[in-house]
């Protein structure tokens, strides 16, 4: 297995993009990706979108994206576990590197979710759950995420001011990406009496509907070292994915997201680090409480001790283990196949200490984790500074 | 890299399966896999799958059938390429045993497409074309393969006989296997007359649309010889997979298909053998025209002597190469997502002598080339007996 460095990362302007198409952004990011990487050429691709089918009516987007990306006849295909698909291209796109199959990979990730109206966004995102036990009995994301947030509370007696701080600091972060969808601060008294969603869960407590792509290229260390020295490099140390239950009435806690703690716990393994060696982290924020909880079940905290962390300011940019730095998916928006790449990004960007304002003190070694669904999947990956 | 043996297979009546949910299914073949393996557990796994969203209004099928087929926490994702995600799967099942990463990886395939009316399958299918030029055109894919056929016919002199001599073998041949969707018999004269599709294309010139699963279970060779000798072990000896521009009108040439050839060379690069070395062959006769198509781009033929081989006998199962004795697209059906894990089945199958009455004598080394949309994707494996 040889070690795999992230040698170029590419973002655009998220938001809701009625100008831009599914293509189009890709296009943006992948060339950006490879601007940044100096590569010039692709050897295969790996493209995380949930569900372009019923977002943009456009399934078979490997042969689409490298058509328009002009990198045919390479090797492309999309990879979906929900809103895990982003980590899961980059998982891929490692796997394909270590092995010594290809050199140099592009990973990727797409969501164009505007273009169908909010109801249809509501019902293709809860596609994400059991559809013939969640779906098709009125059970969306808000309501599931709120069950696990109301569960939390009685277990532990986390509170909603608490999960609230998650949104303000994520926003607080989010002012300092240019990328951002929603790149402006919210106080905690804003979150707390924005509209209900779904009891407790209020709308500053959820993560936007947005289109957005993102991509990286993945080449050998050793290439890396030779020919690709534009910036600090980054190496893949760790990667992990899990999988659960997909619906919450199956599992036995509702308070944990046991996905998280596994594919942690593997990425940790292959990394011989643990969660005490990591110096910031993206984790998946689509819902305030799950930052909480995924804190905890990749132990950067005990378990109840999450919603505390982030009352003691631990988890903002100065504090002792900044968490998402890039604003997450809260401010930064959620395009469910990019956010796993984006969050990849995020981690290498600080790590090369070109984060521009957002950046970090101590960025040696940062994590990424994706989420898909309410914990139905989830992918772990690791990065140094090397 | 490891060698790697398909030690299980498993697959169920494919049809208009009613009764039959989208995890019901895959848990039947997945289930048959694992118990012609004889394993006791599984590491990963892998489920081809193209539009679950469309057909079925659920995503996220990795963790819901690793759910339900008791196998979490285990990494599961699905991977998409239109019609060719079932070889999809199976190349990144052998990636990932190869490389050393897992064991044992099920590799599956499934679609669920009937729970839909007709139109709104034909609007389905149409997505794996590039949306924006053919399918809101009104191209569908009668007529995407109808302008093949014609413009074959054109350089060539292909004619509409020889097509349809391709819909008579397969019939031939799926009489023979169990789990056919349409195991009769048809004859030349029933096909070149039945109802008109899309000129020159007719009903029995087309695949159906199926419900359906297929799996198989890899693991490395080494492993196999020690463990699991259930049956002769079969090796996949070549994985190769190319794209193409996904819009007709990008191609240069209508009468190939260009991502099969450069899928093959590369397949046939890692087995260290040529076309001639292939004892049969099971192709993505999606229509008619499309396997004489395929012959000629994966060398088993001159351009433009696909058809008359087809009319020399030489593709039946006792000619010099046979090609689809499983029945095909056409008569085994073709639940898209599951196709290309059924063709590996089919060629393990016959490399293990245990393909019951349609065993072709000859099998030492079998090809299977599965195709996404109008050839955007192609993806081509090669299976040895050891």
């Amino acid at each position: 297995m040889r070690e795999v460095a992230v040698i170029g990362v590419g973002m655009h302007k998220w938001g809701e993009l009625w100008d831009m198409s599914l293509r189009n952004m890709f296009l943006l990011a992948a060339h950006n990706a490879i601007a940044d990487a100096g590569v010039d050429h692709i050897d295969s691709m790996y493209v995380g979108c949930m569900s372009c089918g019923l977002f943009a009516a456009q399934e078979h987007i490997g042969s689409l994206l490298a058509d328009y990306l002009g990198v045919t006849p390479i090797p492309a295909m999309r990879v979906e576990s929900a809103c895990a698909s982003g980590g899961a291209a980059v998982r891929l796109g490692w796997m394909e590197v270590a092995s010594g199959i290809s050199d140099i990979v592009l990973v990727g990730g797409v969501e164009k979710m505007t273009d169908i109206t909010g109801d249809e966004a509501t019902f293709t995102l809860s596609t994400a759950a059991d559809t013939e036990w969640e779906g098709y009995q009125g059970v969306t994301f808000p309501g599931l995420y709120a069950m696990m947030a109301r569960a939390h509370m009685e277990k532990y007696g986390s509170t909603m001011e608490q999960f609230s701080l998650v949104s303000v600091k994520n926003h607080a972060n989010g002012t300092l990406n240019p990328y951002a969808q929603y790149p402006f601060p919210v106080t905690l008294e804003a979150v707390m009496n924005s509209t209900k969603v779904a009891e407790p869960l209020r709308l500053l407590h959820c993560s936007p509907i947005t289109d957005g792509a993102a991509a990286a290229i993945l080449c050998p260390l050793d290439l890396a070292r030779q020919k690709f020295k534009n910036h600090p490099l980054t190496v893949i140390t760790g990667s992990g994915m899990a999988t659960d239950t997909i619906a919450l009435h199956s599992r036995a806690d509702l308070t944990t997201i046991k996905a998280a703690t596994i594919a942690a716990k593997k990425a940790y393994a292959l990394a011989s680090v643990g969660p005490r060696d990591i110096d910031f982290a993206e984790v998946h924020d689509c819902f305030a409480n799950a930052e909480v909880m995924v804190t905890e079940a990749i132990g950067f905290f005990e378990a109840g001790d999450g919603g505390p962390a982030v009352q003691r300011g631990d988890t903002t940019r100065d504090g002792k283990l900044p968490i998402n730095t890039s604003g997450g998916l809260k401010s930064k928006g959620h395009p469910v196949g990019a956010t796993g790449v984006a969050q990849i990004i995020e981690v290498v960007e600080q790590l090369r200490g070109e984060a521009g304002k957002r950046q970090i003190k101590k960025a040696h070694r940062g994590l990424a984790q994706n989420m898909g669904g309410s914990g139905g999947s989830s992918v772990v990956h690791i990065l140094e500074r090397r």
